[in-house]
């Protein structure tokens, strides 16, 4: 059994990502996806709750080949503690996926395996470009998969982005 | 879509959860379990770790005819806004199944609709008795689904829970 | 300018209290109230959240000959630096009214003077005792002010302790 | 009985916020004021400490035409529970008074009311030049009531924020 | 270069902890002392502050032969991550020396050795029953070192426990 | 006896620490070194753990000629608590060295005696400069005690703070 652990924010959850999880599910029996910044919500830079990224995250992996876990990590504010944290939510990994240095470094630091995944087209597909897009009203919907368009419409989410940024012409 | 929540500490998760779940499943189009008191483990009322839970749980339900998220919720210490708490890491859900009178009082005064599912030969199946039982040596294996037992053999659940008790013979 | 500070759990604000401030309001020019545990609620022994003991205080206190501020302060936890806490949420004050060893205690080590105000019929006019008067079904409303009973009545207070108690019977 | 919130942080308290508060006293039968990050104090964004800053609103409110209750917030850091943690502090209340889009938008998404006030010559009312004036010694007692002047005097207040800017000269 | 590693609450510190550090002292080159749950004072079983705990273990150690480090730990209410906030706080040990079954059972899962000190006449060396003679105005004094017997007076720390209990005649 | 408080972040610590617990040691019986922000750790502001900073600091004073205590503090994030929080981690102390204006200004708040200590070569004798230095490859070992390079080779310090920036060529 090798279970593979993949974290972001996923404010929202795009293209990218779906395409690096694609990529892990060849190597893995399993994935664990963390949702960090789990408490964070409405803001510029967080906002979606972490439930609402849960559904974006496991509705557009629906048709993955490979059984995955989605769990909230709530920040811990603290790097030295911060993979204990993880860890503890989480079912046990042997192989850290991620392309940040300072989740490398933390995990590295605890004697783990960490593997930097390509990135899909990073410039575009970014959470702050694609936040950038909503706020600015551009089109962002061909960044993400078909799922989390329909969940950010369901909540409302752009109009919630707009009016935090209290630009909500 | 009507979708359930279901909240419990699952230490752990037994046959008694695992019947209430499969009577949810009926009434659901999905179900949301959340796992309480997620940073507590290593205790003698707590023993296992939330992600050691979400594996439970997830192997238990690998076959249950409905999809499921399993998430763990850390306890906010405030039953004023816990409710707000508990729904901001999950996807959103109609009805709360729980027999727990603070749980159907909170959600009940948040304006949610609660309902209280039968409860499966409560005397035995309840975590404080396999804690018992696990501290005693006594045989606890028949209460929980055989994922479950596979799980704590794994962690070593049993020798912790006597070591943490100090009565490791 | 001789401001008197009191503090409590007000759980609920009893004819005790009353009493005590009635008998500071002579010897102040203003009274700061604090209401302790100002997070917990919903709980056996805390049933009642801060802003409705904020409402039973001042109702109650409508006609007293004494301007009063009513300060929710939330458990800081550390009583070293509890005295402090306390001293940054509430304006100035000069005498610490308080039966509590552990008060008296905190405010004497932090040089403050402490003055213990006599206590009226203290068998009966306690929080616990009305409490358990409203979990038995016992008469409770003449231990109380008539504000305080409006106020419980209107945001089913009994009905919440006894849903909480598991015992409503 | 109808009940209005308006909330800020008040670092200080200005003539703009009494404008809107006397605006508000016109639609309410009571008025709960909430003091927003009521932790924080001793910065340049912050200066004053909860306690402080509800002397300073009640004394400028003495003749106010409407009772009102003066509640310290602290922050609670997650967005999404904002609310609920806010209603456990105050006593109820029905319509909420704010032009911060963020409050706005939780607020709405809670399903209250919301109700934007005018603001009062916002350009020199605002915290931010009134600390800017502090910190340069230019005048700014014209733009705060007198009451607040007096706090702000008896407590040292300028020569506190000179010296955490470290531009005491 | 052997570093071993200590923690206590130290409520107070008292001749068997000094008889098990001049064991360890045999065995290492240096020492990290824990103090644990550092936040807490002023309680029946907490009654003195982090820093009163490192004057008492300093002082009574003056003439230990082997360098130690004096570290408060504030608790964090997790077991699973509680080792990584250990050892973010201390210098890096290699031995654990540990009595305390969740203690050495938390260590070992983290992989660490962990080895049991013999305990000095356990039954009357033991912070609780020092805390009970102090609170029954019995001889205490015989089971501390000289040096605790000086910082407890000069803080006043026999008044303080029994004021804080209540039964100060 | 005469005790002297002296605290920074010591991220890292340097050769201007050095010079000014020298000068402080003169003037006193024994020190007490507070090491703040001790939760920090693995950020490009602040790379290293408290136990790190521990050994740092130990190890550099070495040969003082003045007992001194290295205490941990971890922020607590409110200004008006913080004294009080300081000092219930540390010995008591009678002079405040700092010239950190809040820091001044708190201690001074709370009717404490505080001096500032003359600044050694403060442009480039800064933790900032250190770890620019650090980053850009450039000579930062003639900046620090010896024993200080020798903790931070050790644990890989330079590598970790190029790998958090991202810059690790």
């Amino acid at each position: 059994m090798r279970r593979g652990f993949y974290i972001g924010r996923f404010q929202p959850y795009h293209n990218g990502h779906q395409a690096v999880l694609e990529e892990i599910a060849k190597w893995s029996d399993e994935i664990v996806i963390g949702i960090g910044s789990a408490q964070l919500s409405h803001t510029l830079e967080n906002p979606f709750t972490a439930g609402e990224r849960v559904l974006m995250i496991t509705r557009a992996l629906q048709s993955l080949d490979c059984p995955f876990y989605v769990i909230p990590i709530e920040d811990i504010r603290r790097n030295a503690i911060w993979v204990a944290h993880v860890r503890s939510m989480t079912p046990p990994f042997d192989v850290v996926y991620s392309s940040n240095p300072l989740v490398m470094q933390l995990f590295h630091e605890a004697g783990m395996t960490v593997t930097s995944p390509d990135m899909y087209e990073r410039a575009t597909h970014s959470g702050r470009e694609i936040r950038r897009r909503m706020l600015s009203g551009d089109e962002w919907q061909n960044l993400v998969p078909h799922a989390v368009t329909d969940v950010i419409d369901e909540i409302g989410g752009v109009r919630r982005l707009q009016q935090i940024a209290g630009t909500d012409e």
